[in-house]
């Protein structure tokens, strides 16, 4: 008896209205060693500081819409005008090599993951919701930002309200605290779906 | 908005062939305070340093076959020569009232749980399994007690061999390793399975 398990990738999906915290998040998550942060693809300009294949692939709205058309893309939306979306390539490669592999999306996106026909994408998903504490709070975090017009304030807060009550389709749900809290939270939750026995697959070495 | 989440108790039951460190890990865990530790009945004599009502109830074998057969037990398995059992009114009080429960059963115990006619058990219970890193350090471990005679430790250790098996009935499997990594394992379940979207309801405070 020596056990070794072995199992597929996990596909971890974040989702949260815009303005709770998600980016940061995932900006501290991708400090993680143990997994790959699938790069999303989008149509909207870069803001400051922003680079091209790091916090995005920033595309041409015709090279998107083409790709999208092609069938690469596992998951696309529009957005505040804007499209993001996910090529399928990346995430597959990963999860069938073992690696779980961290998808930042919107509902929109999550929504299309969980309809997906590709079993093997369907079985790794593990989505979870960051619940904005309250509305006064979300508002506080997206002016802090400050990267928004008001009317652009206004439509993501109207966004972010209706988008809250989207937590009961995901597996987990978040409420959202400080930026550690959320952290420790988070990676409860990626080592605890590793441990889940469905996804192990036992290979005993040598016998003693 | 102001989101606040209930949810009844979660039964967290963990499993382990004796030697794989299970006892101390449990003891490790019974320093967090957001759980009740349920101590379970026995007909086995104390060890030494074991105390009544902490470590086990010590119950003689007429008392405890007695509460089993007017249905006061959730579980009991007779291991070793000698019976185990979990109260049925100490796990659903607090399961009602939104604590969350930790079971220290063996597979059998499990195995009786999982059965169970109860919804509200069957739908509180998160089984976890921990598996022995070898079968020699199983064999190490359970030396390394020096409680039981040699006969003993033979059978422990047969036992032990069939038992590991077992895992994959459980939810969880953790291969054991340090006793501080078994302990991080398992309470990232513990918090994981307390953001699962349908163990949550919502209770919206004053709206904004």
């Amino acid at each position: 008896m020596n056990p070794v398990f072995r199992r597929q990738g996990i596909l971890f999906v974040i989702s949260a209205p815009s303005g709770t915290g998600k980016t940061t998040l995932c900006e501290n998550l991708r400090a993680t060693p143990d997994f790959i942060y699938s790069v999303s693809c989008t149509t909207r300009l870069p803001r400051s500081g922003e680079v091209d294949g790091t916090d995005y692939h920033f595309l041409s709205k015709e090279n998107f819409l083409s790709r999208a058309h092609n069938g690469e893309m596992l998951e696309y939306a529009l957005v505040h005008g804007n499209y993001y979306g996910t090529l399928k390539t990346t995430v597959k490669e990963a999860l069938a090599q073992g690696t779980d592999v961290l998808l930042d999306i919107d509902v929109q996106g999550a929504m299309s993951i969980r309809k997906t026909d590709d079993v093997m994408v369907r079985d790794s998903l593990v989505d979870v919701f960051i619940m904005p504490p309250t509305i006064e709070e979300l508002e506080k975090r997206l002016r802090k930002r400050g990267t928004e017009t008001e009317e652009q304030v206004q439509m993501r807060l109207r966004t972010g309200r209706e988008e809250s009550k989207l937590w009961p389709l995901y597996k987990y749900t978040i409420l959202s605290g400080s930026m550690e809290e959320d952290l420790i939270k988070f990676r409860a939750i990626m080592r605890a779906e590793r441990y889940l026995s469905r996804r192990l697959e036992l290979n005993e070495g040598k016998s003693a």
